[in-house]
């Protein structure tokens, strides 16, 4: 399977990116790397040659504030355009980008185009479930379409049931609509609408409304809520362990020696909460519903996060996810 | 002053309700406290007999799970009702309860009745901010409308502001749309009508968009948003916050006798951190934009967040920001 790279997209590029596909180049021999990108910078970071890293030279790159929708259409000999043609031609398998979540948007949905049956494309991301219920679920829409229909949210559900299915192993995973109460009366208009088609869904387990509050307890195996509102609930959850744990670390620091001396001795506890809120290890956010696999991971990813959402990707191909997917949807 | 307390809503009710009472009315003795419900259920929980503690029986209740409209219309006898009719008639300048949202809103905007120039109330929270810049901020509305429209959001701005301004001392508190990107043309629909409003009103010292994950960093005095996402973020801080303190404790009880000391040495910090978190000495949710203060605490608040609750309204009652918002919606 050949996965195309955007060796340029994202804050620490290209010397993470390629850092990253050094590790999964090494490790998955049934993968090829296809970089797209500045061929003298990209070669600068390859500390060693891989028969299945290859370089596709491009001249231009999409930067961070570019407009998404223009630099798409203008930037033909961007690393991020280039390496989303060769997916759409059929010469590699899936897209993976650190940069321009927008401008990713725009070249998934524009260039690889959108599976057949499915509106709009949306953002699938894996957070850790801190409770004994399951390891994981699946959110989705994560900040695709600012503006989600009833027909995008009940089209989600589809496709995070799929995903969790075919990449966590998922026998019948549980799907929960995100509402402001459990009940079924509750919501506004764009979630009571998209209850009342959840629920007439036959593809997936809807088990009714859950709320933010229970969603890292793991309420449910996937949960579908609209791209503004999640987006919301993702950033939430980041600011607020971000500075629970700066919090707790000051406490730790500024309540002198003793205080100091627990936190030494908690260091090893500390690190392993730490890393189990690391998320990037379950790989980047899936732009779900397209022809093709279209991988985003943050603009900050280091090495680490690279190697996994390789990985995350090399699982997405090596299952039958898309074509299960595309069979389900043209049988609709 | 005096404040109608609904003396039966709430998990805990009428005990840990009166008991809070008690604790305030021991300490502001220019605060009188009306306390509607069952008489007899009501004096067993009265350890003590204060001068401005007053009892009007009540025979119904409104339960949780009782329809919000049907319920304020047809449960006349209800302490909730007959509470919200004595602010009505100005036998009492506040209301106060820690039972069923929906049918508190319902009882504020029906029987109490929005100020002039208001649509639709908000739902204000105030929660720590765990940075240097400030130490807490405003979010309004976090449910009281699931369908906000941009009129409303720059209404809750204003609000917002005096609410900031009057009861937590700041002189120009700045104002930030919670949005899915700073940039001025990201959001959805409504956000972005919102931000056009927000950018014209004179009331206000709009700062533009915030994200979600800057809240607790205290990005802003006041962030307003739909009463949707607003309910979303508000349970997903806590959610995040209960779920993460929970995996902390278990590190320290599952990783052997030295993460246990060290968890023993920390006891002091991280009840400090517990503290920070513990938005209830705040007071309650305030619903914004009525013709006097009605307040809703959690259905399971105990004495110390009824008695917080009751230290917040006196605050509300003493300062002049009624009657300034009054005036200045009049003058609009």
């Amino acid at each position: 399977m050949r996965i195309a790279v955007d060796a340029m997209g994202g804050d620490n590029a290209p010397k993470e990116i390629v850092k990253g596909c050094l590790r999964a180049a090494r490790e998955f021999s049934d993968v090829t790397l296809v970089l797209y990108g500045k061929e003298e910078a990209i070669r600068n970071e390859l500390s060693e040659d891989l028969p299945n890293i290859e370089i596709v030279h491009s001249e231009e790159v999409v930067k961070s504030d570019d407009d998404p929708v223009r630099s798409i259409r203008r930037k033909k000999e961007s690393s991020m355009v280039k390496a989303a043609y060769s997916v759409k031609n059929g010469e590699n398998h899936a897209l993976f980008s650190a940069g321009n979540t927008g401008a990713l948007l725009a070249a998934g949905t524009l260039i690889i185009g959108r599976m057949k049956g499915i509106d709009r494309p949306g953002l699938l991301a894996t957070f850790p479930a801190l409770s004994d219920k399951r390891a994981v679920f699946n959110m989705i829409d994560v900040g695709a379409n600012a503006d989600s229909k009833p027909l995008n949210i009940n089209q989600y559900a589809t496709l995070g049931t799929y995903y969790s299915k075919h990449v966590h192993g998922i026998v019948k995973p549980t799907v929960g609509l995100l509402n402001n109460g459990t009940e079924e009366n509750k919501g506004n208009d764009l979630s009571k609408s998209s209850y009342a088609l959840l629920k007439e869904n036959d593809a997936i387990n809807f088990i009714g409304n859950v709320e933010a509050r229970d969603l890292l307890d793991g309420v449910a195996d996937v949960v579908v809520t609209d791209g503004f509102t999640g987006n919301a609930v993702l950033k939430t959850i980041e600011g607020t362990a971000i500075s629970l744990m700066s919090v707790i670390k000051g406490a730790i620091m500024d309540n002198g020696i003793k205080a100091k001396l627990g936190g030494l001795m908690l260091k090893d506890s500390l690190k392993e909460v730490k890393d189990l809120l690391d998320y990037s290890k379950y790989g980047g956010a899936v732009l779900f519903g397209l022809k093709a696999p279209v991988i985003k991971t943050h603009g900050s990813a280091t090495e680490e996060p690279v190697y996994h959402t390789i990985r995350q990707i090399r699982e997405m191909l090596e299952s039958s996810l898309l074509e299960d997917l595309i069979r389900h949807f043209e049988n609709q």
